[in-house]
């Protein structure tokens, strides 16, 4: 969402060149949302979403814990405030000496998926704590859900009895139920399997005290998604009818729902032009595409809302486009953006909801470019 | 492919973590094949697939020109040593300032596939000489080909009128075949329309020059492609069928035909594992992936070849997926990978042919991963 600040920031600083801007307001007010959705839930924010220093430092200030993917962001977590047993390493894929550089650090809660990755956490973060991720189909994600992450609920038993037996904490299960789920009933199914799973290891004598949700948590982009609320109910009632009266722990691992709408993107029109004179079609070329941080228009799976100068005069579809001499650096064409007709070159073009899987997924230098630049306000 | 420098540079140096490698010579031997299998064709590299100093270094010596797509690019290329004449601003889609930029710069030769393009480089660069891009279907190319660049050849003359009359010079026209394009024949029909436009410009009283054969000169990747002669060939004997006696000057834009066998990728395996017992098929993770370099795998597009030290040991498919949290890091699943059975955790994979495309898309750090580091030797 354009926010005040934001607006406000952007007319100030006139910055040069695309850039994202993210509100920390609302950041605050999406933690808030998600703390009161899931009030027995601790928040671990997933770094990768958008790593920005002044984001984590928010965010552990309010109490957030953080999901990591690597040593660096280990590292920024802890450099933002966090203390180890804040920070759980939710990668499945770890080289083992990077699990030593975690262990040294203080992190005491692994991920794993395989017998294999449990055989490297027991050597290099011996007595530490695993949970197991499983897989899950997805159903109901705008972002696809591959097979990479996670094992056959069934192998999980045996991959946490592997642990067990290697000196480390079976300490729960994990899963994800795919990103921007909007479908607040997608975790039943999910939950079910992991309570068979702590009941499976109570009868092997290990207790199981975790559940790690995972993130899917949405943020609005052109459609409406069900609030919080819907989300912390709809989980609520699964953990009570598999779980009963024995509740475990449970933590959330959100990324997108934190961050996505606190961030707008500012782009500007590059060239408005069509193929041949009888074209229906024309093609807008903005100054920043696929390689620029819009890489999750990959197959057009997100789209963002797009606001203009111009909004509210007539509109026509266009092909969206980056800028790269790249053919593959297109936004949208199968299904084409409806923008305003009057827009030409040199428009301001906001993108909503950019928060998310930006910055961080912008190339480092493709076609001269630089990477996306990013002010937190 | 691995080069003995190369094996010897990894051998010696043993770096950390993922990282290409780039043998000069190979870069050497290309330019020298495509020169004498094209020796009527300036050669202008395109910079955006791998803008390495000492690449470019070493084709400025060579006596390379460079086709670039940026400001960026254009202040590389001339760092490297070439004089402004040597350099296209081949972008057809450039903000006014940075034309004005590239003037500056003593650039003189600019890409157009649209009317208000050459209004922005009339204003920006006025007399400068321009070249209209034409769209063509990419047929036998495989890395995709959309059609964001160029217009139909009908408006070309146009395009190149329009220009004309603004005080531009009306240069000449280029395409684009589709990068890794297998058939040497691809270049006919887009030299047929080439001429067309030759000859409509010439009736408006506008002498082309120039004929921009674009890039497309594929590289090995697993399967053989054609040699350089044969492009040349086969590109020779379109534009006699075309020009008749009248061939223009000709320009080619090698980028991946000029660095894709040069490079090698130095990676590791992270793990080795099945999402459950009765799996018929692994899962190799390596410590990188498609945002670490190889987003060229985007699609299953581009298949490189991978060898291991246990090559020669029996085989068997695999799904091979990158180290980062996101699932869609996953490079070749849809068509699974063939790799020895006996490959495990910690072996060193070298990836070939990864010289062009992956130092410049890697991103900036996704999940805390550092881009891809690059020694060119």
């Amino acid at each position: 969402m354009i926010t005040d600040r934001i607006r406000s920031f952007l007319d100030e600083r006139r910055p040069e060149g695309p850039c994202l801007v993210v509100d920390r307001d609302v950041v605050r007010r999406n933690y808030d949302a998600l703390h009161h959705a899931l009030p027995d839930s601790r928040i671990f924010y997933a770094v990768k979403a958008n790593p920005a220093p002044e984001i984590l430092s928010l965010l552990a200030e309010l109490g957030s814990s953080f999901d990591t993917a690597s040593v660096a962001e280990v590292q920024m977590a802890i450099a933002a405030g966090a203390t180890p047993d804040r920070i759980s390493f939710g990668n499945t894929i770890k080289k083992e000496r990077d699990i030593a550089r975690a262990f040294e650090l203080g992190i005491g809660l692994y991920a794993v998926d395989s017998f294999e990755e449990v055989e490297k956490v027991a050597r290099a973060a011996p007595g530490a704590r695993v949970f197991c991720r499983i897989l899950t189909d997805g159903e109901g994600a705008e972002w696809p859900l591959s097979r990479k992450f996670g094992c056959e609920p069934s192998m999980a038993v045996d991959v946490l009895t592997h642990a067990h037996t290697l000196g480390l904490k079976a300490h729960g299960v994990s899963f994800h139920v795919g990103s921007q789920q909007t479908n607040p009933g997608a975790w039943d199914r999910a939950l079910a399997s992991a309570a068979e799973i702590f009941r499976d290891c109570a009868e092997r004598g290990m207790t199981l005290g975790m559940v790690n949700l995972g993130g899917g948590f949405p943020t609005r982009y052109l459609k409406d998604v069900p609030a919080a609320e819907a989300y912390g109910q709809a989980i609520f009632d699964s953990l009570r009818a598999h779980f009963g009266n024995r509740i475990p722990e449970t933590i959330i691992e959100p990324g997108r729902g934190m961050v996505g709408d606190a961030g707008v993107l500012k782009a500007e029109v590059v060239l408005v032009s069509k193929k041949s004179p009888t074209d229906e079609i024309r093609w807008v070329y903005l100054d920043v595409g696929k390689f620029g941080g819009l890489a999750e228009t990959m197959d057009e799976a997100i789209r963002y809302p797009i606001r203009t100068e111009r909004d509210g005069t007539e509109t026509a579809p266009c092909v969206l486009a980056g800028p790269t001499c790249d053919s593959a650096d297109v936004l949208y064409e199968k299904k084409p953006y409806d923008l305003p007709i009057s827009l030409t070159i040199g428009d301001e073009v906001l993108i909503e909801c950019t928060g998310a899987y930006t910055t961080t997924y912008a190339s480092v230098a493709f076609n001269g470019f630089e990477p996306l630049a990013s002010y937190v306000i």
